[in-house]
């Protein structure tokens, strides 16, 4: 990365949103490095504007958790890793949604967990976001009660074009990445997702004001979000599962089904990695990790569930440090925010 | 609780551990608001001492996870909710072992997930504990990496008798504690079981100097303890699934395979426990846990898995903070602390 | 065997019902070959009469799964396997129950599968048994629509004492047999129980006039039975799982969650088995298996789910036909039949 | 369907193969009530002949499941119903091949029930296809034992391409079908599919000589076909799960992960495909069938596991006969038998 890096800034109109991960041209081609400055709309196409608009109602399936992208990376093949660093992740709107959606969620029956019972009511929350105060405001829908939390902004989907010739669906998380739905995809941290085409063809969507461990019921503190990030190229290094780095910890994640699936998948990534970059055998790697490593769930409501393995950098031995770009990431990340 | 609170100090002697939840008399009767001064002996009944104690060949099956107990605690009755507050967790040894065990653990094959493979291979780590800086020393197997990380004392094994008439190996977390394997368990937190029979019958074991989320290989940095609870007693208020409270969180817990299942019995629990305290209608609470809640995964590896739903007291409507007993028992171990 | 082999007739009174595997005193001693002729109660105890008898109303939990036994089968230790074959399995009535129980099913949120759904509701179909034409006659509850079913007479719930020092009620199924749930277990059939302790403790109950592979709803149809079984002994030989052997078919089955764990369980026992009586390696046996096995589910609504994964006698190398005990018992049948 | 229905003859070439549900243009039109004549490639692309052509070294990844078609079905559209009726599928080799695939099948770990443990050894198997006598002989890799078994000629894949913009690997099933590999796929047969997309882009390969259920190792007996089906259009009836018609049976699949929810897929499809179409109310139904309903796995390997859900048209209410389509494509069929 050198100062000349490129800065692009992208808003895309209605009609630029795309659906999918893979099969959408690209909107644009970046080189390495590149600064994107992007507009995300939130999951339901911002068609969830108050109370009365229940998803059902006003959104229309599929067109939920747009894209915005995808971005032809310039040089990147399939066996390369794309690091994306995430500067900035800042509310467009002062309000936010969230909602239950009939048989969708890990506290109701669905189309895949399916019984007899009918659904779930259908109900719509709007949060208030303060972004002066960085809080979002809770506003209970069947009592008076309000709770304001802190804002902790995120993308639930991030990810390139999947492999196997496929096209998924913005909605689905995998080892493209995709519809993760994380809190650990906060500003700050590098994601790093295996190249699978040419180009790797990188999107991001779905933001969110703050969500708990699991997206429970399905939905977060759904809003629109301009979001910065700096998306830069590993060559030769592929990455099996989506990674992430911030200043504190290295993390794996896995998105499967059944939940347990999805737990091994990232606990074994990280394993690996683990062993890989500190010189510890697999055996050992496995003995330290089980020691340290923290396990939250990312979602336990999306066509896959997705988990997260995470330890503590100075847990492991020194040198085992991710990919090494991190922190170059970081400091263009922070000369960027000083300059904007 | 009043000032002359019994205090039992109870050490079994070899022949008195007990290897279930259920169909075992008890060593003693408590009256509820008693300190219990324990020692439990490790998970493998201190048999594991040297890298070259395979588990396999030392450990005397289904002799494992000694539980100190059970106590009858004088007046519980099915119904009623038993609360244990960890006054402290402190290793009885400067040393502590964990393994690999054939068939046994998240990232091989098992009894349940059966494949044709052969085991993973069987090894020892032995673990240096210094008490004095409160650290656990890794030593790789190897190569000659050592890490050096914080102790974090806890229990894994904390229950009553389970109801339906069952007794249940010291290996199983269900619906009466067990072996949930949490690292909530620590010092500073009560945790909160139903009680299904008579007397309660509670027991404790399987102390770990410290644990990952997951306990991925199956076995924890495991000691014996020398450990101060003081058992109280909530009559007529039942509780369904284990829950814990620290001064910070209220949490719930489920076990159960898939692990989603276990994710739901643990958020269902902590929706309904949230919305019967707060005034909020299930909706709501649904609504205000699916962003807020963390959900660390306990253990991946037992008969059952388990997982926790945790949030943040202050995240709550005021008055909601658990079973209102949690700053007396406190409290009390102040006192007690101070004086011992 | 031989001619003067013991026959046992014993109809338990109302106290005698046992409702665990495990943990109870033997009714009876037998010796190995002796034939035992029984009634065993339905699954509600014989509460359910009426449609207007509700399950959550008329039962009382967990008084469920009346089992008739444990037989203490004189001889019988660990590491041994128990051959009971079914002579004859006849209803003691003319009708039989069915219904819904609320969180129990397939088809239904579940105390483990939680969901904040209201349960389905409760209803009862009592079904007309003609055990002369051997039908059995499904009434509509909500329509006039009447069905004849052929009847198919077996037992849900044949076990003995559990491992691991457990005590297991009679709604689990597991490796000690019990609540399978599976067509399979019908009259002409010989099904193998590993012994876990001393005398084995074997019982049996839960009799359905017929049932569907899964019991989808949880419940089949449910009556009183006439039973003669031929209890027999295989000294030294042990087997993990349930096994049942037909004329035709030789099965294993698995008790596990998640569902594909239960069929991991009773492929790999088949595999190994099929590979040990036939000379095949373990791969082979896979192979050959992969491409002959029938894999009919029991049930996938108990605490453990049941698969099995039968295959047809005439499919495998000469001389793989089970243990060597199933023709011999079934001479011994015949000759019963003919002297009853 | 008329006299003049259309009879398409289609072989591709080696370039015309289709790795993908959905994203490929259409290799023909055809109107509703053609006849299809077409060859289907192996699933290994013909390219595992031998016992030295190992899978991981011969295959091409993704380019597995070589698909013949698609084939845009003229006036379909989303919404409507595929009829697809096998007149017969028959192989075009006297060979077959089956094989263990490193991570792949039930009896291992695989990329998602990640573990530590090296993969089970590559082993290629070439079976022997008798057409006259119609069986197929396994021959054993590790010892001289021959088993000869019937043949049972199935497609593994079939299906149309899938809602949601997707575009899917033809190694996975789902809603749009794929590779369901249920033995039920035989001729004689009708299998239903939902129409997702304009022209529905229906295909077929993956043919197995046999397979038992669950296709345990992952692999059939692998070989290609020449197979004729007549491909028919319902207007205006959805159908959500891919369903199956014999001349003795109705039959619903599910395809998800874990296996207990590709069950209970199945199982509601069919308790309200019956439900509706015999006046049943659905807890009548839900009755009736978990009393009559059979359950043989399809797969569990693939990356959703598939699941069926059979009854007998005999045990169901008069005039409760599915679409009411197979009869009169079966007389065609019959028709067509006569004529070739």
């Amino acid at each position: 990365m050198t100062a000349d890096a490129e800065v692009l800034s992208f808003r895309p109109s209605a009609e630029q949103f795309v659906w999918t991960f893979g099969g959408a041209a690209p909107m644009a081609r970046i080189r390495p490095g590149s600064v994107l400055e992007v507009f995300t709309e939130d999951c339901f196409a911002g068609r969830v504007r108050s109370k009365d608009d229940l998803v059902s109602q006003v959104c229309d399936f599929p067109f939920l958790n747009p894209q915005t992208g995808p971005f032809y990376v310039e040089g990147a093949e399939p066996g390369d890793t794309l690091a994306v660093h995430f500067v900035s992740i800042e509310p467009a709107r002062d309000w936010a949604a969230s909602s239950t959606v009939p048989l969708f969620g890990a506290l109701t029956s669905t189309t895949a967990t399916a019984t007899l019972q009918p659904p779930l009511p259908e109900r719509v929350w709007i949060w208030q976001l303060d972004r002066e105060r960085r809080t979002c405001l809770f506003n209970a829908a069947d009592s008076d009660l309000r709770v304001e939390l802190p804002m902790d902004p995120m993308h639930g989907t991030v990810g390139v074009a999947p492999a196997n010739l496929e096209v998924r669906s913005a909605l689905v998380p995998d080892a493209h990445g995709g519809n993760m739905d994380t809190p650990e995809m906060r500003a700050g941290v590098t994601c790093y997702l295996g190249v699978n085409v040419e180009g790797a063809m990188f999107s991001l969507g779905d933001g969110h004001a703050r969500q708990g461990e699991g997206e429970t019921c399905g939905v977060a503190v759904e809003t629109a979000m301009n979001s910065v990030v700096i998306v830069d190229l590993i060559k030769g290094q592929p990455t099996p599962w989506p990674r992430l780095e911030s200043d504190t910890y290295v993390m794996s994640t896995g998105s499967a089904r059944p939940l347990e699936d999805a737990f091994r998948i990232a606990q074994l990534d990280l394993v690996r990695w683990v062993a890989r970059d500190s010189g510890l055998s697999e055996l050992d790697a496995y003995q330290l990790l089980t020691q340290t490593v923290e396990s939250p769930l990312a979602n336990v409501c999306d066509v896959n569930y997705t988990s997260v393995a995470k330890v503590r950098k100075d847990f492991l031995p020194p040198r085992t440090s991710g990919y090494g770009v991190h922190e170059r990431l970081r400091a263009q990340a922070e000369r960027y925010l000083s300059e904007h």
